[in-house]
């Protein structure tokens, strides 16, 4: 099956906004093994998207477009694609009351082009929108397969894995199926995982091994293809024992789990108690900690102690501790986490300081990091990191060794009944 | 002059990196005056990119592309294109010398197919790598610009900048430039600010204005065309006045300036402390206030009160204002920015509280959230929103509402000296 995308909006050849859209349903289309030979952007222009789908229907089976369904004069997606397949448009019952449900949760009066919203391709599968208000749809047309999507990631992703997935796997289904397992890792670089398992990646062929880096993290995406489902989870399990028995040191986790996301889930398990002090990350960890459901039952809270005189005066560290060994100390990450730890009525606690830059400070240089944990032992722990990058990518590390190391605490620890 | 952007690189049809070239390339034109009207993904193959050639070949007057000019095998645009247009490709003294360069800073030994990168079109107008090894050039063929850019942002954008821009200024130099102002609103919807503004866009050639919505804000783009610099801007600012004289309450700010930021901003120009009390956001207003270089100067820090008992025994917020109206309430949230701004010795202090959902809390809806901002006036104040999506969404927005609101309050509020 070989699939195109189409993506609309003059804000994109404007160069406003940056095409993640087509890298993300590349991605998935290729998990599936679904081919994409072209990726195509045009205008909000009739002209030029009747063009587009000319040429994409001589090449494709599957033509995905995205963007152009909003409520406004320029959004003519669903227009132009209902002239090309011949069908009109209809009004939709659940689409129009999924928009007006919308407005009423925020008490807006709704104007008269959002109803524009709720008309579909006459005979198409309608794809619900959760996230937003522009419906998606599925319009099949002399063989070819036609998606709409709506342009805003937010509503264009769940859409596709929840409502689109399932009708396309559908019709791939027929075929040798492909599954794929991602091992996410951190704390080892690219080159030196793919140096470690060069032998093994070179000798697979059914899984196939695919190491990508992201963000100061590696995954590698083990792809299997097999009729039988036992048997590609079987094969899949060989291939990931065959790995962590040279680097599982440094996996922590499956699929699209974050390190954060693991830690909320290894908390959760070991039903255990957090609390953090941030001076570094200035609240971004338990901001996003806080951004699971249910993550009240981990987290108690935490202290945001910005300011020098706030770690003494708020938090408790003691003057001299900041006086003797300064805020950029592990003495300081260590007591951050312990008063924490008991201000908050905690069982752990984990606790930020360093040098963000871009200027030094107590004469350190930025990416100087401490972080503190209290609580898995007799003794609050520390750890110092050197990391290099602007801001917020020093910021953002810092987290994600914070994660990193509690993980690997909190394995060997076991909660005392 | 139309131009088009055709990007070479199968890990682009895999998804495995976004096209951040298309974009930035597409602003650069834009600026430029020259319309792009069509950006194309192909692969690492000769066939397809071919027929991208011949199609854009038909429609525009300038082709840019980038990406394929490395030493591997996969790497054939320099040789698809030299096919194109008819041309050998030929050794390039220069280029040469340039790679060679390249491996003796880093003391590495130089492979054969690294000499292949030293080839160009007989006859092109070379373009300098000063940042990586592939040359680009400029061909011209039958009146249309082919012109060859290496896929490395690193290496593209300068290359753009210093090398292909002078080149392409002198070719487009007779016609009017054009320029960008993008004004930033919020609080207000897409189609309900296009409702409001219809005659004037509609009405509306030099500047045009186009809106565009994303995550609860909306942009209008005023374009203007015009050869004198100063005509530009008072084009600009007449239609700028048109616009905020109707809708001026919802407009915070310009170009890419966040809420977040055009608040920091503020804080630094008045010169006022602040602290924070999160629950429902949980520290992401904080973590996100303290990403700006030099925070330190207004951000005195905050506490994430995440549990209830820590709202009234760390953060000191009164028992019977709980125990009376619940912690989703106006009253608590008033109590919670009062108690931040004394605790940390802030002049002001802004708190959030609400249901992230996706489960019920104190009887009240997902999306119920309080806001509550002391220091600005004599008695605390409070704003109540009902806001709709998911989790992460309602705390998103309720970040932006609390920058929105203290934007407001602190226009008309000025420092006692």
């Amino acid at each position: 099956m070989n699939a195109e995308i189409i993506s609309v909006g003059s804000e994109l050849l404007l160069g406003q906004i940056v095409n993640t859209n087509a890298a993300y349903l590349s991605q998935e289309l290729a998990i599936l093994g679904v081919n994409v030979f072209h990726q195509t952007t045009v205008g909000d222009n009739d002209t030029r998207l009747t063009e587009a789908l000319i040429q994409a229907k001589k090449r494709s089976d599957l033509i995905i477009l995205t963007g152009g369904l909003g409520p406004t004069k320029d959004d003519l997606t669903k227009e132009s694609v209902a002239r090309f397949v011949g069908k009109p448009l209809v009004h939709h019952e659940q689409s129009l009351h999924n928009i007006e449900e919308f407005f009423k949760k925020r008490n807006r009066p709704m104007s008269d082009n959002n109803r524009k919203q709720a008309l579909v391709i006459e005979g198409s599968h309608v794809l619900m929108n959760h996230f937003g208000m522009a419906p998606g749809m599925v319009v099949t047309f002399e063989g070819v397969l036609f998606v709409l999507l709506p342009g805003p990631p937010k509503e264009m992703k769940p859409m596709f894995t929840n409502e689109l997935l399932p009708y396309i796997t559908a019709q791939v289904g027929s075929r040798e199926s492909i599954t794929s397992r991602v091992l996410r890792f951190f704390d080892i670089g690219e080159s030196q995982l793919e140096t470690d398992l060069l032998d093994i990646i070179e000798g697979q062929t059914n899984p196939t091994i695919a190491p990508l880096a992201s963000e100061g993290e590696v995954t590698l995406r083990l792809t299997v293809k097999h009729a039988d489902e036992k048997e590609q989870q079987r094969l899949l399990d060989e291939t990931e024992a065959l790995i962590t028995n040279r680097v599982g040191d440094y996996l922590y986790g499956y699929g699209d789990t974050s390190l954060i996301e693991q830690l909320f889930i290894q908390l959760q398990q070991k039903q255990v108690t957090i609390a953090s002090a941030e001076s570094l990350t200035g609240g971004k960890f338990s901001g996003m900690l806080t951004s699971f459901a249910g993550s009240s039952s981990v987290f108690r809270g935490g202290v945001v102690s910005y300011a020098t005189d706030v770690k003494e005066k708020v938090l408790g560290v003691q003057g001299d501790i900041i006086n003797k060994f300064g805020v950029i100390s592990s003495q300081c990450a260590k007591e951050m986490a312990r008063c924490a730890k008991d201000q908050y009525r905690a069982e752990i606690a984990i606790s930020f300081t360093g040098v963000a830059g871009p200027a030094r400070q107590e004469e350190k240089e930025p990416g100087t990091v401490f972080i503190g944990i209290a609580g898995l032992t007799k003794e609050p722990l520390s750890y110092e990191l050197n990391l290099a990058g602007g801001r917020e990518a020093i910021r953002d590390r810092a987290i994600k060794y914070g994660c990193f190391y509690l993980l690997n605490e909190l394995k060997r620890w076991n909660k005392a009944e």
